[in-house]
């Protein structure tokens, strides 16, 4: 049986679980692509305390991997976007694979990156870079290759939905899961990437591209955090039958492509909706298959490895094949990429949910319906509570029907110039996510 | 552009279906695989008279189509064993690779036909054979190609679901639903192929050898339907904190493989339990990824004809490439397949739900305790309901701990010889389906 030699740069937690389930499943491995599949060296600035890596030749230096003749595919685990470029680029010079689970990388510099992979005529594989072990790559570039995707909408940050389920079932404010998820190692020392939704935007861009053929534009998405979502909006929430989700979302409007990271409500009866805790899931509207979702999880060393694998796998399988025989990085070959445009959010069509703090007298509310109306808003739901003795506002609740984001936007506006109404309005986006 | 010429034999539901998304997304396709798909050519009987086929030369015999030197790849969409292996086997003769969704055919004749594929060098591609347009045999033979599968357990047909979602949620009986599934198109006219988990048993027999590198063993699985589930089963399994749901399992036991179809107990937190109506689903547990769980449509023309059009892109872009760089039609290459045992049901490991009208005197709970403790099996959940007047017999219920299947047939035989037990006892197999 012949061998493919793979050199892994980067030997963290992703680093380690590769070696770990290339040495453990090496039978099961050479049994599906027909070649042993040897770690012929590794490149790392540190050793991994947890995990012993034998004979295999340990380089400090990262770019001896991408410069050693042997190596056939470079597996780049590193993360971050200096080195890690730098190195790639180095790699397809040379004429190697490469495989990496790297989302900021792709997200930001894919462009280039499949630009460079397709002149030298070899393979970039990214499946880790999105929802870890979750086959949603290939998915979207291969099992749904006979559709047009209509949108597609993900829980793909696990440390948010985390944080989300523990306010819901629990009853818990924002920070106080956020330092428990810190002290769980489930969130980093600075929680930004994942809360403020830049992770989320990162896999967004990576997934919106395969799905509508269009180059990635990470400067392009939307992105809210879930820092602000309070208790009460979750259970108000609740009352209304809906979850409140991190959910990256992209559409194709026909005008534009839509691509946004916000907290959402949805039906609580969707499948998305009971996906709890670290896990990830995302859900595809497609125009022959309808809905489909796919769940599992999104992180930690042998899941994302999982996908590692399953890249070098794919890789290994179509060495020597000719390029024509591969699969598209971006799904749609290079030259059919389009240049739809990304809608600003202003342009976004969505449902809303907005709490205000409002004067509990007559008349109040038919203000506020007007101001709706005159933006062509309609109110679909409405909870507002009895006053609580001493306090003359009331907390109210609305739910909208779809509008434009930038009509909703000025309706707060004037909503917010209201004698009657204290502070500023809550608003979330609301989602079906109906086939 | 270079052209890959099709053509589609059988021209029904799915057919007409595949010929509907190639026309309406040729663009897209042409964008993904670098190649027009061009339908060549049709084999049918007769016309459809909901599809109209344009300038397509139409063939009222299908052999013709295989027979026809232009065309590159036939599309197997008429479902039986008989004609439908005779034409398959012969587009392979011809050195036509094949793309079919049939599941009766790929589930007793599989291993022939993948043999003449091997030796042909042509490909014979099947996602629709299994969970219509969900990409489950990607997922399987390439998303999870680092892992071993351990278990999966599958919604996999659609009538059996709706059946039993219309039972939990409107207390209605098996035979009301099924006439009303009957009326509605979901179910045939002879229901047995769905409501006895034949069609079941056909695709998890083919899920199985692409978790378990194990040859086709159709008349190895063991099957029980649906058509026995009282409304009170349903009842009780929601008082239990259970769903019941008509599941194909197949695992791997160290042992064995265990292969089965049958109504299943499963925990209503588990989001595959809140999969209603016709959808589908399948629930795959893997060392390195843990759960990961893949949903949608699992019948009907456009979702079938979904997964149909992935296989003709996939076969489309690695049509000239070498056989080894394709992946193997059974995950595992033909070589590397394994000899592992299908266990009898005897031998299957799981817990129990059961239920029994037993005298509401003292002694007979410790009487059937007695018996189960025999044969080491303990009890985790007791309901034994108060007596109606007049009427001196009570349901007991009781969920018992995992066990060996023969075990427990001992203790149903010598509770069911108890002079205090009336008639029956109904058993259930119960899953926590927990990573």
């Amino acid at each position: 049986m012949k061998t493919v030699k793979v050199g892994i740069c980067g030997f963290g937690t992703v680093g380690s679980g590769t070696f770990n389930v290339l040495t453990r499943n090496a039978a099961e491995i050479a049994a599906r692509v027909g070649a042993d599949i040897e770690i012929a060296q590794i490149g790392a600035r540190r050793d991994n305390p947890n995990c012993s890596t034998g004979d295999i030749p340990v380089s400090r230096d990262v770019f001896a991997v991408a410069e050693n003749p042997e190596i056939d595919i470079v597996v780049e685990l590193m993360g971050g976007t200096t080195v890690a470029r730098e190195l790639v680029m180095k790699a397809i010079e040379n004429g190697k694979h490469v495989v990496t689970a790297n989302k900021a990388l792709i997200a930001e510099y894919g462009n280039e990156i499949f630009a460079a992979a397709a002149e030298r005529g070899v393979s970039v594989a990214f499946e880790a870079a999105v929802a870890g072990g979750i086959p949603i790559i290939k998915a979207l570039r291969e099992g749904l290759a006979g559709n047009k995707v209509q949108w597609l909408a993900g829980i793909i940050n696990g440390t948010g939905n985390f944080i989300l389920t523990e306010m819901k079932e629990k009853g818990r404010d924002f920070a106080d899961v956020l330092a428990e998820a810190q002290a769980l190692g489930y969130a980093e020392a600075d929680p930004t990437f994942d809360v403020e939704g830049i992770d989320a935007a990162h896999k967004l861009v990576i997934l919106a591209s395969l799905a509508f053929g269009i180059p990635l534009q990470f400067d392009k998405v939307f992105t809210e955090g879930i820092s602000k979502i309070a208790p009460e909006d979750v259970n108000y929430a609740e009352q209304l039958g809906y979850r409140i989700k991190h959910l990256g979302i992209a559409r194709d409007t026909g005008k534009g492509i839509e691509l946004r990271v916000h907290p959402t409500l949805i039906p609580e009866k969707r499948l998305i909706a009971n996906v709890n805790g670290v896990m990830n899931a995302v859900l595809v509207q497609s125009d022959a298959v309808g809905p489909t979702l796919y769940y599992g999880a999104g992180a930690g060393s042998e899941p994302t490895a999982s996908a590692v694998v399953a890249d070098i796998v794919d890789v290994a399988r179509t060495l020597s094949a000719e390029p024509e025989h591969r699969v598209p990085h971006l799904a749609f070959r290079l030259e059919s990429l389009s240049n739809h445009p990304v809608l600003p959010i202003e342009e976004v069509e969505t449902a809303y949910y907005l709490r205000m703090s409002a004067q509990d007298r007559p008349g109040v509310l038919s203000k506020i319906a007007q101001i709706l109306s005159d933006e062509g808003i309609s109110v679909e739901a409405l909870i507002q509570k009895e006053p609580v003795e001493g306090q003359d506002h009331v907390p109210m609740i609305i739910l909208t029907n779809r509008t434009i984001e930038g009509k909703l936007s000025a309706a707060v506006e004037s909503i917010q110039q209201l004698d009657a109404i204290n502070g500023k309005v809550t608003r979330i986006r609301v989602e079906s996510l109906a086939g």
